[in-house]
């Protein structure tokens, strides 16, 4: 399939179950976004975590009220029911069914998050002509548990959970640079150089995703990422809760650009 | 002396003699400038080599014709030939003198050029509550020749010297997002850590200026520094040349915000 399709036709080609697989590199230039829903008696507690954690949770969007499966905001046409390729189903934190559509799933009380996510920045990164390894690797970028703890929200807590990408240090002071400017996707990375001073004791073997290659002369960049708010959400254990399947992201018709405060 | 003096004040105390010092401190938030005045035989060329390396010789002000004395764009009342506390005499390239008023020295055919220090990114750094260890040392910044070319403009050529301030990787991060901000006084560091890597091969004994402490955990970043032109200046032996002696500096009427780009 053409990868240059509108957000709009791509979340339709979703919605008739057409298209199932990973969005990574499709409709290019516009927002992708991390799902999370939970029942309205955990929403209020996780929206606090994610106003006290910004740069691992950064908010772009999320459904008015209760039950409502609409954020016009992000984009037209917009069903989160069934406008995400792939879902995962979790019942008091186990993870139980894996589907392409949660219609049949839906409740009143459900209220839906949608938090920024990596692919904008990275896009910015390889458009100012550096290279993100994972990318030009053709991996899962690595991500690392940390001993930083995140401010905790009523039953949301846990520990910062980063995405790793080498880069040589004037090549990262670009980086730092450009991710500044676009603090609703995790914003300028957290942390440079030694990984033990975050509590990461195995650069080569990450907690999630694939190891890249640190080539002489690199050092390590990390990002808050947005698994934190997963973990944070595994540990609370809610009765219900509904996420993304991870690379099967929401689609928006927010181009990337419009993300950057300048 | 009241360090809160307004710029015009204390260029009038220094017009008159009654201050003849280090301008380090004084007229707090307002833009401090490095003085070169040449012939305009050497002008031309000086601006070309300015624009074509603005990071170490960010260019703020210039009189606009040479034998011209004033620069209104920085300062009300100024005049450069007695408004600096200090001044170095170069004849071919040697220094034969320190006056504290180049009045009896001007000539026609001399052009005034203004460039950007450090002094208004190291306040910026302050304010947002990072340290500066040159400062909070009490010594000069420490200063390296590095590897790194500078582009050459007729008879101006050299490395890039640098300046060098340790932080830890978070305070790094904040800085290279505050320096961004101001390009006109050296914007961003060129490189962070390994000092070999831009041909520093001893970090403890400088060039120029005072070594400062690195504390474990920390990195030194480095930012391209206003010593640069002036080596330029030594290597291309002008007939004649007058700069303002280390540390006695221009102080203009531009608020150092002026000079954010955003």
């Amino acid at each position: 399939m053409n990868h240059d399709i509108t957000p709009l036709q791509l979340r339709h080609k979703i919605r008739s179950g057409e298209f199932t697989s990973n969005t990574s590199g499709y409709s290019p230039g516009f927002v992708q976004g991390n799902l999370c829903i939970l029942p309205a008696d955990y929403a209020n507690e996780f929206l606090q975590f994610c106003q006290a954690n910004p740069r691992p949770c950064p908010l772009i969007g999320m459904a008015s009220s209760p039950g409502d499966y609409r954020i016009p905001k992000l984009g037209e046409d917009l069903d989160i029911r069934s406008d995400i390729p792939s879902y995962r189903v979790f019942a008091d934190g186990n993870l139980v069914d894996e589907v392409n559509d949660v219609s049949n799933l839906w409740r009143d009380d459900l209220v839906s998050f949608v938090l920024g996510c990596s692919f904008s920045f990275e896009e910015a990164l390889i458009a100012d002509g550096l290279e993100v390894r994972n990318v030009s690797e053709g991996v899962n970028v690595p991500m690392y548990r940390t001993n930083i703890d995140c401010t905790s929200a009523g039953r949301f807590s846990g520990k910062m959970v980063v995405s790793m990408r080498p880069m040589n240090p004037r090549d990262a002071i670009r980086a730092i640079q450009i991710c500044t400017r676009f603090p609703a996707v995790h914003g300028a990375p957290i942390h440079f150089g030694d990984p033990q001073a975050i509590g990461v004791n195995d650069i080569d073997h990450p907690d999630f995703g694939d190891a890249v290659t640190i080539q002489p002369g690199e050092v390590p960049l990390f990002w808050a990422c947005g698994v934190t708010p997963q973990v944070a959400v595994e540990q609370a254990r809610p009765p219900f809760c509904i996420t993304h399947s991870p690379g099967c992201m929401l689609v928006t018709d927010l181009p990337n650009s419009h993300l950057a405060v300048m």
